[in-house]
């Protein structure tokens, strides 16, 4: 079979080396000769250090499609629209098979994309969408196929992970952290996706129809990132028994499916509070299996490459599958519900003058809004004119938390923006 | 496509009812109608809590292998010999698909069954047959295909997990962990091969041949079951800063591929320290992807059914794929050294008796076969005139440290067999 490869970046440019570098232990295991037929790029003249015989070259993503003898399209390019958009949608048109490390692209025309691949009769595969080198994808459609998911949960970005390890470990500040994941190459210079849950959701959304067996849901989804944790709340978490995470959740409560992305409070002695740095690891609640942990490097072009081969290797062995595990009839339309709907315990920090009468004030309005407080800790400043005071509430309705702290913020004592962590049961 | 269920004990049972359940949904799934076509069992006669048509039953084995409109086998009767040996024989030769969960039939025949089966194009699926819902076999074989392993271990069996979690947590010595496991289900009523360490040299031997493309081996691999740990063995790894855990080991040092398992002292606050009772854990380093961890429920027939049936949709999707990775042919004959070659740093537990000169003989005896001592504790027993020494050696040769516990054992002055357990890096 003729591979293509659109896009020789970091990631392109490991995975053309790669497949260059294991053919014969490709062939050996799939009893099937995979060749680079052509490979194009964004930049063709850039200097690059390993050679690209030369008749490889095609000017653009047109030449790829126009080609009859390419059987399998590799798209490395990004982006949800733009080129990448256009080079999928048309490959897969042509009956070309597709592979695709792009999950704004799958999260947002996946399940379009998905109908395309089925009605042609070739797959469309994206593993290394989501979470780099952890088999997610694959676990979800093939390994764990016998089984019915009622939550899927996990660290899906190493970035936000990586910063929130080394504001723990090395009680640092987040741009502290944030640069030295830049100069570790563990966060883009543009990292914003990252940092605000949007990188998260793409994959929790893609996740989400997977395990659930319905169509994408990009609209009724919690995303909020790790930009506005300091290390203040930090400290706090720890001091309670917690470390902050960010997780992507998705499970079925009532019989309706909520998705959410948010820094939770984790106990310490927790699964999810061992994984440190860049790693990812997703938890899945099914039966009848029960529990099941993935976990592995998330990012990266080696991780990636990994998922780029087994999805290459999957479609060589002519494994043809639905892209979202059922045809696009089968897929069901599932009812799904806001995070409003459902209770936490939270974390609640307020910056506030320490004058007399505040703190009463504090407690009679989350009184009056019903949310019931089960610890308060006041801890001045060293300036004593202000403090900061954490509340753990009990359980309550989330929509009425974060009313709560919205209305709290126009209150002429609070400092800075309330605080409000969730506490993961 | 039609299935013939072989065995109907705890897991044929589960599977039958589920298979029944779910038939339409594998169709969703797999775009192929699976009929179960016929079933039997040692005890037909036998009272069963669930329905079965009685035109489905079949008086043996061999009337399954004579039905032409058998597709798929999948063999649930366990043993390496006997009917289930003959089964997956004669139905592979007989051009039919097999799914099996016996560990020790596959690690005793594995290789000639995978020859037939390739032969014979079909498919030899044993995913059930290793830490029952942890998807390690499709994860080595087709999610991790792109990667070079380097090591592979972990804890693959539950029963001992169980038993050491439990001495631990409820500080109660191995018969009352034992007996515990044993009503609850956790242990069979003969469970010699968990707790000797068989069951896991089974499952490691079929890991090592997938991860290093190598033939099974089951001659060189080192086996220790849990059977000599007791309470003072766990308090003591408790103050020094370990758990103890059945480890299942195989790795490449120098080009050589060494198998082992046996208990070992893992630090408290590992990855692998934190896996508790009966679950299975499986870590995996290699490149390029880096390290990963699939973790779940290593048995039971909800597990097991699990992972039948992910072998079984492989198959109705037309995924052929060679057993153990890789065409016969190209399956290396690797070298494989034995652990005596490797360097540990031990525990070693001597109960003496109490009188002058012993301490000295020891550390001198010790001294004079070239283990050094890192750290030596005595504990007087209450008694007095006994004690019991823990000695923790620095790095040393395997073969040292089994020779220079073998010839303490003649001592007089030993009161039980002296203990070594290994601490793992």
């Amino acid at each position: 079979m003729n591979i293509a490869i659109v896009g020789l970046g970091n990631i392109g440019s490991f995975l053309y080396q790669y497949l260059k570098t294991n053919r014969l232990q490709i062939k050996k295991k799939t009893n099937v000769e995979l060749n680079i037929v052509c490979v194009t790029a964004k930049n063709i003249n850039k200097k690059r250090n390993f050679l690209i015989n030369k008749s490889l070259w095609v000017n653009d993503y047109k030449d790829v499609i126009k080609r009859k003898d390419v059987d399998i399209v590799v798209e490395l390019i990004g982006g949800s629209d733009g080129i990448a958009k256009k080079l999928v949608f048309e490959a897969l048109k042509s009956k070309k098979h597709v592979v695709t490390a792009n999950k704004a692209l799958i999260s947002k025309y996946g399940d379009q994309l998905a109908k395309i691949a089925e009605d042609n009769n070739v797959n469309l595969e994206f593993e290394a969408a989501v979470c780099g080198g952890v088999p997610i994808v694959r676990s979800l459609k093939e390994s764990l196929i016998a089984n019915s998911i009622s939550k899927i949960y996990g660290i899906f970005n190493g970035t936000s992970n990586y910063i929130l390890t080394l504001m723990d470990s090395e009680k640092i500040s987040f741009e502290t952290a944030l640069n030295k994941a830049k100069k570790l190459g563990y966060a883009e210079s543009s990292p914003a996706s990252d940092l605000n849950g949007v990188d998260v959701s793409s994959k929790l959304q893609i996740l989400t129809a997977l395990s659930f067996n319905s169509f994408i849901n990009s609209k009724q989804i919690n995303i909020e990132g790790i930009k506005n944790i300091d290390q203040t709340d930090i400290i706090n978490a720890n001091q309670l028994g917690y470390k902050i995470k960010l997780l992507g959740v998705s499970e079925i409560i009532n019989n309706k499916v909520i998705q959410r992305v948010h820094p939770s409070l984790v106990k310490k002695d927790s699964y999810i509070a061992s994984i440190s740095g860049v790693l990812n690891a997703v938890i899945i609640k099914s039966k009848p299996v029960g529990e099941s942990v993935i976990q592995g490097e998330g990012a990266g072009a080696q991780a990636t490459t990994s998922a780029l081969v087994s999805d290459i290797s999957s479609i060589l062995r002519g494994n043809i599958k639905y892209p979202f595990a059922l045809s696009e009839k089968e897929r069901k339309i599932i009812a799904y519900d806001n995070i409003g709907n459902m209770n936490f315990s939270a974390y609640v920090r307020l910056d506030v003058i320490d004058k007399h009468g505040v703190l009463a004030d504090i407690t009679n309005f989350f009184a009056k809004n019903r949310v019931s407080i089960k610890r308060l800790i006041q801890n001045p400043f060293i300036s004593k004119k202000y403090s900061s005071i954490v509340i753990i509430t009990h359980n309550t309705k989330d929509s009425n938390l974060t009313k709560t702290i919205n209305q709290l913020k126009k209150k002429k004592y609070i400092l800075k923006i309330p605080k409000l962590i969730r506490i993961e049961k």
